[in-house]
């Protein structure tokens, strides 16, 4: 079988399509050939050789990529959940499997820890595999395992949120277009920023209830104010803009959450002041467990929604998609289709 | 100005229709014509003089109900907040303003210890009151301080349900019909139980996902699993009829949560065993708070909500109304109009 | 190596002690040479061929008791948390791990789904067991993995309690004495209830700051309220017993919460009227998962708590154990040494 | 009576001693006859003319200090709760009675936007006061309106906390010594630190069970992960000085959380990949509720909590008083008496 890999000197530029030989199931194991894998700005920055916790180890060569979905074509002896020709997709973070997250259960990520879905076949434990929506495409259902589970969790691993609440959404990335999704099911009142008035109109026409140019509204938290009678947001997604976080401080309500999601480089200062005025509650939001992924789905299902794909590559193109990714026009998910 | 009381012998034959003078409203007051006053199961209870605390005391006279919508016409000085026209609902439990309830919190409950709606006039202090939606008729608005924020208390302030839980409504009384579409706000998927096969068409047109006749399906609990690919619900509003509690662990998933509304009398009996192995959460359910009226007023403005209205009388007719009640056929709220 | 089973016709008198080859650790696995185990209500229930689901299936062979402590003398390939000498206490239920509870996870308990620990020697895979804390003994260490890890998930996985919050604790079993250590650690104030003023002064030995007499006070909810300002507790441990649950929905402040945990037989009504009066929250509870272990184990060693050891029996003396467990008269766990 | 004021040009020396008539109490309102007033660091930051909103109104007259006790001298017509003779302490935030905070709840906060307790005289509304637990003397008694309970909402008020987790205090100031003492009383295990061996002396006498010099010891968080077997705090409390905040997210566990309480000026930057590493849930506290004032004297009276009292000076010297807060050598509260 193929598969990428990339090492020293880092960048997408450092990809290499490789082939070994085919993967065997073990005893509770299958194995899966792949359909369809997903970008994230989190695999870039792997390519880059950095990640959440600091620069990559030297020389380790890494298959990159923890969002996908492929079909079993081959059984270990004990298996019990699954079977050949079900429709799966790899829990990026397996150990993560209840509960509160801790090191012990982040251990083993896909494309990091642990070889990643850019290759034909991929051999796992079984229970590191959750059945894919039968209603999704294959390019669809690669989308859920990385962003729309941080999605999932910014939004409903918090204090609960009700109908009628108001969450702001920061840009258009893919964690925030899942945001958006989940919020208009749970029937929350949605504003989404942008620097793209035909981003805006995009996400408007997803369902958003408001958009914000934050390049023509600098401060749009105003913007928020004005469209809650000076109330506030009751839920701000930020994705860690510098200064992104003294703005949400100043859209969000008293005692209202700030879900952190964004690994962007650089620091954001919070102004003491600012934050106790707000009294706010700010959440570190890292993927989510095999639970909440369960919770997803049913949710998914309910509401057939679609995670919003925006452009289909050949996954031997894998070097241009990690390209597009970095210029940052996209809107809708980079698929690599196998 | 006229007025309806109750006293011994109680029932709906006892309630007079009297004559009183117009009251004036003091400092921090406003008066407010009724416009519509909508009749609850407390109140049936209240009429045939008893209460969820027991018998009611001798020969206290009763304006009973607590659930209505007027214009201010006339204003105290030193009120803020209101002004002459505005169209108001009075909180039916005006001292509990937020946080938990307890017992000094519900006391001066209209329309039992202090006096309910069932008249021209009424003088409240001005933060007793909340804005009636604009979008909502009298006879709708009227609908709200009772049986719909019972409803909010029910799915809202307990742990947080997230789109695509399985929320199982017993019946289609009017806490029922309103968390059925708040539970829809919500993006639950909704089970609704009854015994007429009519009011299952009924709920069904109004979105509940699925509809259960109890009377041809007893084990209700069974076919709930069954639609849960056995799992249970997430959430079962019991209206505490004889045997539902017990159905409802039946019904509910591990750690699944139970909220009991119902004030029928007679007992349910838990049995321990079952109890302990559903794990279920139970809440005992009593309105809600200004906050979360608030909360409930912006939800139902963003959905558009329209509470069921099932008759329309003139307020004169109000031990009629009290009657069509105590049959139980009725589909959607009672209301009198002024 | 020797063994306690039991089978039809059930009863400890139908306890038989056998014996068996030695097992072997497989990979991943330990073999655990058992010092200690304790006895519970729950064990006395399978043996008589009951528990909380119903009857135990016919001709069944059980190994019973889930609570105990022994010490590594083998180990298989590929363990690494655990060496030769460690002194470990088995989960009783080890497939949860973390989260909230379900069917999949509460199967496999020890000493009903899987063997128990009434035997020589058992073979566990590594993550199904716990360091015991240096601090105990064999015995007290056997006391953790039942009784006092319910204890535990009663008072700290609800709502949180804070120092000066009253619980009320029914009765002087292994689960309330736990409880009792556990409130006092956490700066509670605590009322004990018991029928003999012996085990009352006992309690208050152990630091209760309260005792009631229910023989001679039946309306110990009264007495409660007495010692309350009315106000009423902000925690009940339930023990199930018949009525309880009645006397419990009194005691409680609005809105406090009721943790039920007895699985004594018959069944406890609740009085809808009563319930709703209280807005109580009620708690079925189940054990726990091996996070709440880990962090019990903190608390426990933090504070150098001990469990509380009534009785010690050479565990060749298992029938005689259980009788005295069912005469009821204990004060205090029932230890088997080996 | 006699009263202090400050205006333009702010400041301690800005400081004058004033003669007005004595109020009277109108209906439903009380005199209270000062006793004792303590200062903390919010009062010297309004003396200077600023607070956390920003810098105050110019010209505005203030009568500071919001942290008092006194006695009832005098009653107005319709007051049920008190008599003359009582000893009460004014809330420092009236408003806030329950629920979430909100602007409207912290408006009138006693020595900000109402008149302080710098007078020998003050009259409330009768709500506005509660009962001082009578085991604290008059001193002790005016420290429990800001520090004390500011610390009770950052303990008690996030996600609950249990017995045996590890809470690490900054400082020695008067929030961080009743974070102290009711971190003692819940049972969790207590690391404080200071840049003072002599002040880290005094909070192990008071029960802490490590402290740490962040002077000899400028990475804090490594001497906590030391102390935690690598797992870091369930909670730190941060005072919100130049780069508390990232180290207290290297000290804090995965989903622990930060209560961040200082009001000290100058920014804390968050760096995002390690906020996201440690999936933080961060705090903006502000004072608390009246109902937790409740709950937190009932934790005060059952464990018999003294607060920290330093210094005692008469309330004539308020000008030294706030030179001594400003140099920041204290341990313990500066108490003015009357």
């Amino acid at each position: 079988m193929r598969l990428w890999t990339v090492t020293e000197p880092w960048g997408p530029e450092g990809l290499t399509l490789d082939e070994t030989a085919d993967p065997m199931p073990g005893r509770g194991e299958v194995r899966v050939r792949l359909r369809a894998a997903s970008l994230n700005y989190r695999d870039l920055l792997i390519v880059r050789g950095r990640h959440v916790g600091g620069a990559l180890k030297h020389g380790a060569p890494i298959i990159p990529i923890g969002d996908g979905c492929g079909v079993i074509d081959m059984v270990g002896e004990g298996v019990e959940q699954h079977q050949i020709g079900d429709r799966v997709i790899p829990l990026m973070v397996p150990n993560w499997r209840s509960g509160p997250v801790s090191p012990a259960k982040m251990a083993g990520a896909l494309g990091l820890h642990s070889p990643g879905l850019a290759r034909e076949l991929a051999v796992f434990p079984e229970r590191h595999l959750i059945k894919a929506p039968s209603y999704l495409s294959d390019s669809e259902a690669a989308c859920l395992a990385c962003a729309a589970l941080t999605a999932w969790s910014a939004l409903f691993e918090g204090p609960g949120l009700r109908p009628g609440d108001v969450a702001v959404i920061q840009g258009t990335g893919s964690v925030s277009l899942a945001v958006l999704q989940f919020a208009k099911a749970a029937g929350l009142r949605t504003i989404v920023t942008s620097s793209s008035d035909d981003k805006l109109a995009s996400v408007l026409a997803l369902g958003a209830n408001h958009g914000i140019n934050y390049r023509t509204v600098p401060n749009w938290a105003g913007a928020v104010r004005d469209l809650t009678d000076g109330v506030g947001a009751d839920f701000v997604l930020d994705m860690g803009a510098v200064g992104s976080l003294s703005e949400s401080l100043r859209a969000i309500r008293m005692e209202g959450q700030i879900a952190v999601v964004g690994i962007l480089e650089g620091g954001s200062a919070i102004d003491p002041a600012q934050f106790l005025a707000s009294a706010a509650r700010i959440r570190g939001i890292t993927v989510g467990s095999a639970e909440m992924f369960d919770a997803m789905v049913r949710a998914l299902t309910h509401h057939e929604i679609h995670p919003v794909v925006g452009t289909v590559l050949p996954w031997t193109e894998a070097p241009a998609a990690f390209e597009m990714l970095s210029d940052g026009n996209q809107f809708g998910k980079i698929v690599l289709e196998f």
